[in-house]
């Protein structure tokens, strides 16, 4: 009987997260006002976020602790295992060790809690009532619905059509745990009659969704808006996979030669890599970071790095961020968390350093990984986690034909139980494979061409 | 900061389970073959059982090795953590410590997986190619699902009608495990075919599903039936959550006063409390154990202690168990799991001997109990859980009238993420309590009247 899983007990769960903008090589551009072309200051973001999440996204602080009260709702399934999967590495039979973060079982069967609940956390100390969101396959929505109900806040969700309607389970999980679940563009705000006034059927975007949100909270009182991925804060409170993974990677004395995540906003990805990428930043290691991204919306690899907004309606400030046009609705794939325009400024950043690369997988070809991973390690993953399980697959074939040893860490950011219509649409020779054709991105990306340069 | 789960390291997983057989302060009686009223013998059950496992049905042994092929399978989620409930006792507000036995992690959602896997393993090395089955909600029929697919076997699973249309995502889960899954009653076997000439829209029954499995069995070469609870050999590899529980509340140095599942044919049942009922025999605590059960379906709290078939069609042997009657069609609730006539004849053996109580809850009460959970502890139960979670509540309930302090430990067996639609019909309520008529029993006893007496 080899043994197959690191265990961190509770009281190991790491006391602070880490804040990769303290050892940034080279300074990132900041946030741009789009009226003034200045950087963007705490009050401009006053009317969406309170003071104390303003504070974690501008900070330069190398450790940030967390609060008492988030690690006590971190500890209901925190900290998770590192397993090994010998069952996929004896189907690959490559020359590779695979290791995996499971952040499939938390209670929102993904990464997203934690983010959700300290942003819950800081909003209730700060004395709002309510929080806004958008999200895209469902995983963010549900577990910001989660953590507000857990620290007493009311919580709306805009959920993209496409996903609202393939994913129904998604918005019902919501509403078990109190929220309101509503289906993106909609009619209950401006930017929601604009997009429907000019596309009665569009599938909706997380562009579109993301603004819908933020006007819901400008236009309600002591209520704020909330972001599941993108902004700096984010990606800090995720750290607490990677820095996990470090201790459960050092109880064992190995070192990952690759660390993997896939790639959609960045959070599960920055979350896993970010404390690796400071071992390389401090020449500590040579590890390669890998995001894997869908071809359908290949944001890394095939987008330039621009100012950009957030959003379609334009409500975000100018991020400095690979992009593939803030009007672009990429199509209505399975992994809908991964269908968004931009990437967050961090990893961006980064990818821009060469400290971080990225590869792109057809949709046909993460649903393979994504099954012959459910039949040998037995958990069936979220399509967005099929992305990342298909660059390990790719990440062997390249070890067994450069004939290298090598230790694979990815992130394995959900669990696919109410993405299950798509694994039965693949089965069933329902999905086709999607590229981006270079004319949707030259269109796309006209849109941001007369806006400041980074 | 408080320490809210308790962890065993892989190597700490049990290595043999228990076997109560070998404890019974009185002998079981033996099942009986219908047609001469003689006790069975395992040529009886040769062909739809594997020898191998035959001899565990029987086994006095008190302690049975667990293969090192099932614990590599097994490690992948287990050891499984013993959690405190602590937002849950809040809400409650009464003097009761609650820790919960965290099943709901495994690749399949719920403790199934944890027969599944050695039964698949057994059938493997006794060289059957293919294995039949049922299935109530779907927890069975996605583990046994896995658990073929892990060992290289063939699966056909026959689900409930109308677990089959509510929950079409357990079908899904099970084409993505490579099995077949077919609604019950069906076309398929001489039984479904009986069962639609006279009731063409039966919703199916676990007796009407497993007459067909059975059916389908041993009408296939190389093919055997696989049972996912009732049998004392699907006891002995539950009691690992026994097993494990005791070694946790040892680590900490707490006892339980009263230990509780959800009980449908028993097995999550039996697989928490037997190992406590062990050290009651031996006279070593006082603990009280409680099974859960739904009042559409009473079997241990109105049904009588009667020889009585398994299924509908009248294939497997007479029991020795509580029973509401082998014809009994439970109503259509949505906790699948528990819609089963019978009762395992080891757990029916020890309420028998006063060493099990059993409490019936109903349907509204246990979703109520259910949301109370989710919305404090986060995770999502699946309905047939909902009702041990009722039965907490209750019992914590009677802790603060009797003004007495307990410790409640209980068997979370399964989540609720693909049971969601239940949830939103409870939600919108669209449910109705149930309670099951006198007159309805009284009818379906009369079909057991003639039977041999226990």
């Amino acid at each position: 009987m080899e043994t197959i899983k690191v265990l961190l007990e509770d009281q190991e769960i790491p006391r602070q997260w880490y804040n990769i903008q303290a050892d940034m090589p080279t300074p990132m551009r900041p946030p741009l006002h789009p009226a003034t072309g200045k950087p963007v200051g705490p009050e401009d973001l006053a009317p969406i976020f309170p003071m104390n999440l303003i504070e974690q996204e501008a900070s330069t602080q190398r450790w940030i602790d967390i609060p008492e009260e988030v690690l006590d709702k971190y500890l209901i399934w925190r900290p998770t295992p590192l397993c090994r999967a010998r069952n996929f590495e004896k189907l690959l039979d490559a020359p590779v060790k695979i290791y995996y973060k499971m952040e499939g079982n938390s209670p929102a069967g993904s990464h997203k809690p934690n983010t959700a609940i300290p942003q819950a956390y800081y909003n209730k100390i700060a004395g709002v009532k309510h929080l806004s969101t958008e999200t895209g396959a469902g995983q963010w929505g549900s577990a910001l619905s989660m953590a507000c109900q857990m620290f007493g806040l009311g919580c709306r969700v805009f959920m993209v059509k496409v996903s609202y309607e393939q994913k129904p389970y998604r918005r019902m999980m919501m509403n078990v745990w109190g929220a309101e679940c509503i289906p993106s563009p909609s009619n209950l705000t401006e930017a929601g009659r604009n997009v429907l006034a000019e596309h009665p059927d569009s599938p909706g975007s997380l562009g579109i969704a993301i603004s819908e949100a933020i006007e819901d909270a400008v236009s309600h009182p002591h209520a704020k808006y909330s972001l599941g991925s993108v902004l700096n804060h984010v990606m800090l409170h995720q750290t607490i996979i990677g820095l996990e993974a470090q201790k459960q990677m050092a109880k064992i004395g190995v070192c990952p030669d690759v660390v993997m995540g896939c790639a959609g906003g960045g959070s599960n990805f920055a979350g896993i890599s970010l404390p690796y990428v400071r071992d390389r930043i401090h020449g500590k290691s040579e590890v390669k970071i890998v995001g894997a991204e869908p071809t359908s919306c290949p944001t890394l690899t095939r987008g330039p790095f621009a100012y950009d907004f957030g959003d379609l309606a334009k409500m975000t400030p100018l991020l400095p961020m690979y992009t593939l046009g803030h009007d672009y609705v990429p199509a209505p794939i399975h992994a809908g968390g991964l269908r968004y325009h931009g990437m967050a400024p961090i990893v961006s950043h980064l990818v821009k350093e060469n400290l971080v690369e990225a590869r792109a997988y057809h949709q046909l070809d993460t649903f393979e990984a994504g099954v012959m991973w459910a039949r040998s390690e037995g958990f069936i993953p979220a399509p967005e986690t099929d992305h990342v399980i298909a660059a390990v697959v790719d990440e062997a074939r390249r070890a067994k034909e450069e004939g290298k040893e090598k230790v694979i860490l990815f992130n394995w950011s959900g669990h696919g139980m109410v993405d299950l219509a798509s694994y039965d649409a693949y089965l069933t020779g329902k999905l086709l494979p999607y590229e981006m054709p270079d004319e949707e991105i030259a269109r796309a990306l006209r849109a941001i061409s007369g806006f400041p340069k980074p």
